[in-house]
């Protein structure tokens, strides 16, 4: 069976094979590798047509300042994934953090610094090929795109917004990120960046106790919701605590009024937020994941009334905002998706 | 030649018939009748495949609570509009003021009090039958759109975002609406909504002070920036003149410190929520018409200065905000669109 030709066929891939190369059959059909790059951990595994995380592995980042180092780790990681799961893949999809020049897929992760410019796409694509049974079969696409693009996508595919147009996927963790998918497909914007809600405004631009976001503008959605904007907040206002969302979580789950203000200023920003991409995007469902999230109602009830408040059409009363279903394995998922769903969720090459 | 079968087959109109009809031949190369419908005027013409207005008419739109006297001039403009013509045309682009029920196209515009759930579509869809030359040939699809995304679809095709993927088209007039196209792609949103840039955050929702919307939420876009409330802010300021925008962009052409501060609230209230906008979906370019925009520096400059503080990623820095090119025929322009250029600009029937 040859390699299919069309899209694919630029993907750096080697030539079509003259005679049939067995590992290609199951190519065809196979799972794809995941990957999912962040600061603080790094995640590889074997996701299949349907979804099913099949394998997966997670390491806590290197702590350095070396590229080559970070790129060990990586490397160890899905090596030992693709040894674990035995079979050929039938691609990659990768996820990581921005800013990056997309699709050319090098990246400088903000929260991982040893990264700059670092040609990950190109990487992933050699560790793929040397890692073929046979140099004349195929390797498969390698295809990456920002962290919460691929969690948007993963949930679109298979969690809360499975069977729905236009979605909506949102990371509440260390930033805000996003990403569209309107009319059933991945929208990448000009550059590979829509989806960053991050920046849309929810505060007044030109009060300097709008706190400044490290695009460099205030107002902005991630300078306010981003947990370590809450925690500092809640610290600024007396709180004591070890400086993290999952502690400040349990204080505000405990009663404690400082915490319970930090995440109903956070929420009420998440939700005047939301409304405005509701009613620019027409979305039906907003899919929310991340960290900060599991703190539960104290973010989430001022995050819905703040919404029910600015989302005054019709059609934007009707979306649900929901929590992401995915979890953690939202990114990998999402990532496979790229290369099994490429006619939703891939528009280039 | 048959009736070309696939998107368009379940469009109501008449079985393909079993012989070539002559008319057929002309209709699949045949520009489209397009359809504009505001408060203040009616619109119809002839657009070719290129985009030209091969023949126009408007009239002030009848101000009647009669929605059968309406009906009654739109029939008479666009039977005049045909006659000068002379020849088939491949089906029919409505634009419309919102909101309504889409794709069926039921319209209940703002600015129209006389129709209220008026079955447009299908009344011009009987119109166009009811035009044929033989009772077996296909009338064609009749398609309808939001008119501020008609005008989107206008600058995309053939004004300002010509070329571009990923555009954002405005108006500024009575209200502010607006269209997305993203991937090259006409984004409707789940219920036909997309593009309401209108109703995006620009100022605090909490404070009293903030403007109501016309959508019932405090600190919209379009409660700061449609012609109707600059001239009423003016007003308060203690303004004297017409109450137009006309007459408040000539006074503040002259010099009328209340007049340019009243633009300047609204450009910069447009520079901000148009930065949330390019922020959340990456457009390479803005194109913003309606009448306003005629006040000129006045209104752009303090937009253009609000759009740079809020828009500080480098790929919404970018991004080019720019007038409108098509002026008043953008609307029938991409009204047309939604029948010559399905591929890109409809995706339902």
């Amino acid at each position: 069976m040859p390699a299919p030709a069309g899209p694919e066929a630029g993907d750096g891939r080697d030539a079509a094979p003259i005679l049939p190369v067995v590992e290609d059959v199951a190519r065809v059909l196979a799972p794809a590798l995941a990957i999912d790059v962040g600061g603080s951990k790094l995640a590889a595994g074997i996701v299949d047509g349907e979804g099913r995380l099949l394998v997966s592995r997670r390491v806590p980042t290197p702590v350095t300042a070396d590229p080559a180092a970070v790129w060990a780790a990586l490397e160890t990681l899905v090596g030992a994934v693709r040894a674990e799961y035995g079979r050929p893949v039938a691609g990659a999809g990768v996820g990581c953090g921005g800013p990056m020049s997309w699709p050319a897929g090098e990246v400088s992760p903000l929260n991982l610094p040893a990264w700059r410019d670092f040609p990950l796409r190109a990487a992933v694509r050699d560790l793929l090929r040397a890692g073929r049974t046979s140099s004349r079969a195929p390797s498969g696409p390698v295809r990456l795109h920002n962290d919460a693009v691929c969690v948007a996508v993963g949930e679109h595919w298979r969690g809360a917004g499975r069977g729905r147009r236009d979605v909506l996927g949102m990371v509440v963790s260390t930033g805000v990120g996003g990403g569209l998918v309107l009319g059933d497909r991945l929208i990448d914007g000009a550059s590979g960046n829509a989806g960053h809600i991050g920046h849309v405004l929810v505060q007044p631009a030109d009060q300097p106790d709008s706190p400044l976001c490290g695009c460099g503008a205030r107002g902005c959605l991630e300078a306010v919701a981003r947990g370590p904007a809450v925690v500092g907040w809640a610290q600024r206002q007396g709180w004591v605590g070890e400086p993290t969302g999952v502690a400040l979580a349990a204080s505000a789950a405990g009663g404690n009024p400082v915490a319970r203000a930090a995440f109903a200023r956070a929420g009420r920003a998440l939700g005047l937020g939301i409304a405005s991409a509701v009613n620019l995007c027409d979305v039906s469902v907003v899919a929310i994941g991340g960290g900060l999230v599991g703190a539960g109602a104290p973010l989430l009830e001022p995050l819905a009334a703040a919404y029910a408040e600015r989302a005054r059409l019709p059609f934007s009363r009707r979306a649900q905002v929901v929590p992401a279903r995915l979890g953690a394995d939202a990114g990998l998922v999402g990532a496979a998706a790229l290369v099994l769903c490429a006619d939703r969720y891939w528009t280039v090459d």
